[in-house]
């Protein structure tokens, strides 16, 4: 039995790929693990059930047997840690890879999140609209860093890691705000990182149960 | 020779603890593992000979012989993979230690942070007063999983690991909102915490830093 993840039933980013399901599926498929999926509605996710899996009610989960694991960094480090392709076998590499992953989910994901949720919480408010080069500018002073760190590599730290696949996914989520694009380095990051036969997998993947679901719903 | 870290050479949290550099000197002591400390000050964070050790001009990081890290989460983890005593020996249990690092880096600390950083950027700005309870919702909304989790639990899960350090470190930083109170039982877990003869010996070694500071500028 392959292990199991959870998905949202119906993805609210309309099977754009932003949900963290894809960051999943992605380091599954780098290290070429098949893997299921069981999905579940927003109600489902505050249920016990549900919340005995994950603490916190988000997707996506990972079980394997008995053993199960929630939070999407660690799910992520434990495919790459039991598979072959996403971190270093040396192991000062492998530290430096996994700096990665903390510093795309510490760092650099905080400030998209509080644009991204102010957004959906306070564009009804007066001052939205006076907030958003604050939040802007938090993201840009992150995002210069590290289009100066990166330069002119083909990623972060030597050999593609679960650290550039953690990155990549955050960097996903600034789509649209404007940001990225003041880095060319940085776009044509993602852009490498999107042609990977690996990331096109699960991004169908994911996709296709979006477009399942708009078939069943009629929407 | 020990590995070394950086510190605040004068911390804006006036030596309570809350800097980042805490939850590595805490690993350290937690494990028995000796080590150095090197002050930085904020005009050398951002120096190319501080950026080139961390690309975003912050502190901690790590430095053993050649090998340099960088980001709290990633240090901690590595002390906690090279001592004894911050993750449990079963891959199973030592895979759900880490997952909880990073719910404390990514699923708690952000709501945490974009309130306190509201503090310090938007203070005087009209809107900040109306969006305190907005941003103080969000941090309750996630204690409140996590204090249903952890219930009458000790730690985390199983024993004292990596997972509860640095959960208790997210968590001192909501000290003075008012939130955590809502939990008697994640005020305790604090104060467990905090009473761990590690705990302690770590705190006093950065009390001394600024304590010394202090003292060299008559402050």
């Amino acid at each position: 039995m392959p292990p199991t993840i959870t998905a949202f039933a119906e993805s609210p980013d309309r099977g754009r790929g932003l949900a963290r399901d894809m960051r999943v599926r992605w380091a599954f498929e780098e290290v070429g693990q098949p893997y299921d999926v069981r999905l579940v509605s927003f109600a489902e996710m505050k249920q016990p059930a549900h919340l005995a899996l994950h603490p916190f009610g988000q997707i996506p989960t990972y079980q394997d047997g008995e053993f199960a694991l929630f939070e999407t960094g660690a799910i992520v480090l434990h495919i790459a840690e039991r598979g072959r392709g996403l971190l270093p076998e040396d192991a000062d590499a492998r530290a430096r890879a996994i700096a990665w992953m903390f510093a795309a989910l510490n760092t650099i994901e905080p400030s998209i999140v509080e644009y991204e949720q102010a957004g959906q919480a306070e564009a009804d408010r007066s001052w939205h609209a006076a907030r958003l080069p604050i939040m802007a500018d938090r993201i840009r002073a992150r995002l210069a860093r590290l289009s100066a760190r990166l330069g002119d590599s083909e990623w972060l730290d030597g050999a593609f890691s679960a650290g550039d696949l953690t990155m990549v996914m955050v960097l996903r989520r600034a789509e649209g705000m404007g940001i990225i694009e003041d880095h060319p380095n940085l776009s044509a990051y993602v852009a490498r990182s999107q042609a990977r036969p690996a990331y096109r997998r699960a991004f169908d993947a994911q996709l296709a149960v979006f477009e399942a679901a708009l078939r069943d719903t009629g929407k």
